[in-house]
């Protein structure tokens, strides 16, 4: 089983990394760029087949350590 | 149109922040976990309607300077 956890930078949160990445797709020419906003993403193999049970878990884990809930959201997928 | 882009290490490179995340969750108490990879997560939020011509620069950009080809892979969706 695989797990995907997707962290960024809540929307109201400045996001530093983002507008530089922003500004060097500029500065190389690439235009009509709203917006970019970088965040981390965690891709976790799993042994086990309860899927609701370790999606639980991993929720858990999500929330309390692999982000920091007051300026980041995140999306946990299952595959 | 919304990009999104993923950069994750090849699996035949050392991921030590992977490494640290998984003993972190196994010190926590998780088990079953066979491997952690983290990556990079970038959101681009785009102008435009031709996702084919924005696909392809965005994909030479993801090559040429938002990954590091020789250790990472990237993969691009657009939305």
């Amino acid at each position: 089983m695989k797990a995907k956890i997707i962290v960024t930078p809540k929307k109201a949160v400045v996001d530093p990394q983002g507008k530089t990445v922003q500004n060097a797709l500029e500065q190389m020419g690439y235009r009509g760029i709203r917006a970019v906003h970088v965040g981390k993403y965690l891709e976790i193999e799993l042994d086990g087949t309860d899927g609701e049970a370790v999606r639980r878990q991993l929720d858990q884990a999500a929330h309390d350590f692999l982000s920091n809930p007051i300026i980041e959201d995140y999306r946990l997928e299952m595959e």
